[in-house]
């Protein structure tokens, strides 16, 4: 069942990750680069599937080009967020419609064992030979609703990276003495530190994408920073009880997830330490 | 050069590490638990070293029951700060003072490639025996100041555990679907929430010790919410050329250790991914 799928925006990494894995499995794949606009519709024509992989703030724009698309041919997306460019590839398309969310970075060396999130659009039965496709490459597809992705990906990226972004300013800020704190970290808050310092190795434009890309980012993390707030009273009213009580309530919330990943993270850094 | 060595709070997990440690070199150990306070006299009279291993809001009234030690007898504590705990060591005895903290936990197997962290307090050169002790165990030892150690603390424990459990403490009232985390998160964003939960699992007590601890850690926390606060004012805004700039400034004050971290955290993910 050779078909041809197009890759919008084909020479990013992880554009680049999916033409491998794909062509691995005998599809024929085609990047459609910034430069390459006046081949698309020639592509366009003979497209079995088409995958906008393009970075989050082009998404929309980028999709609002996909019109003209065969009627039969599945039009899907990379983007870490689902339900706009879900909404739009369905305004502008009239046949199967797929948001994929690969949930890992360019840099594995293939896709086994890794999650891509899965939101099915629209026709879902003319993307199953798709998403045996994304199964035999070895990865693991999680279905989910697009509201629901996008709730979760709200803690796990836009709050945790923001509220990490603001503690490396805060540290640079107090300037900290970034040496001493390294040879004071025991392993489990050098992992803490490392995991902050990580960031700002990173693209700020990523992080900045990823951040302003919703109101609802916006609003979740003014309410986090509201029960910050709300909790420092505790300090200050030297009301160590009342922590103690809320440490308890989280953990009871957390339930048998803290153990494990108390478990886990230790592990994680015996093995290293032993490495 | 056998000694006698008593250990106050000697039933704790971290002071029967420390008596096994010093006992293996030989050493004579004695452990003072709080039903033993009775042979406390007996004991003190021929101690060489005594170690305070009690837990940190307990401290510093048990160093005041240290009076009364040979005036050769070195007077150490454990605790994780250093500064007010020195003072009282320093007020309450004539005679050689020690600040330690080791930084790990009472579950290490033993000391080898361990950092100790020492404040010298009085008569270093009569505690130089009690160090060399400490790295025969192969410990590794970081002299500090106790203010620039209390300072790094600060950093290092209080406010990255606050900030840890006001994360918790959201997540439990946004009332965040915990298994849809788990199942859309890469493995890096896995090890972040790993980290977050396992705060959970552990004892309430001893992080509410730490981070009530000292005015400084309160101050410290309400500047880090002041400043997340500002940085959300980047986001009403929708100033992402003033996020990127900020980004910037505290990667280049990372210097070399962001894409140090970076690729120790990344290493450590691809070991565990590995096994």
């Amino acid at each position: 069942m050779q078909k041809n799928v197009v890759i919008i925006g084909g020479e990013g990494k992880l554009a680049r990750l999916f033409n491998r894995e794909l062509s691995k499995l005998g599809m024929s794949v085609f990047s459609l680069d910034k430069n390459d606009w006046h081949k698309a519709d020639e592509l366009f024509a003979q497209a079995d599937a088409v995958i906008v992989a393009v970075p989050i703030h082009l998404t929309l724009d980028v999709i609002a080009r996909c019109h003209q698309l065969p009627v039969e041919c599945i039009l899907a997306d990379l983007t870490s967020i689902k339900s706009s460019p879900l909404r739009a590839m369905l305004d502008i398309h009239s046949g199967p419609v797929l948001g994929l969310h690969p949930m890992f970075g360019p840099d594995v060396s293939d896709f086994s064992h890794q999650t891509i999130a899965v939101c099915d659009g629209r026709e879902p039965d003319k993307t199953l030979w798709f998403k045996q496709l994304l199964k035999n490459t070895g990865a693991e597809l999680y279905t989910i609703s697009a509201s629901e992705h996008d709730e979760s990906m709200t803690f796990i990226q836009a709050l945790r990276h923001f509220s990490t972004f603001a503690y490396g300013v805060h540290l640079q800020q107090e300037q900290a003495d970034l040496s001493s704190l390294i040879k004071l970290s025991s392993p489990i808050y050098r992992l803490e530190l490392a995991m902050v310092g990580r960031l700002f190795a990173q693209d700020p434009e990523l992080y900045a994408d990823i951040i302003f890309s919703s109101k609802s980012n916006i609003s979740m993390i003014k309410r986090y920073h509201q029960r910050l707030g709300e909790l420092i009273s505790l300090l200050e009213n030297k009301d160590k009880a009342g922590f103690i009580n809320q440490f308890s309530d989280v953990g009871d919330w957390f339930g048998d997830d803290a153990q494990r990943f108390l478990k886990e993270s230790s592990a994680m850094l015996d093995s290293t330490q032993k490495s």
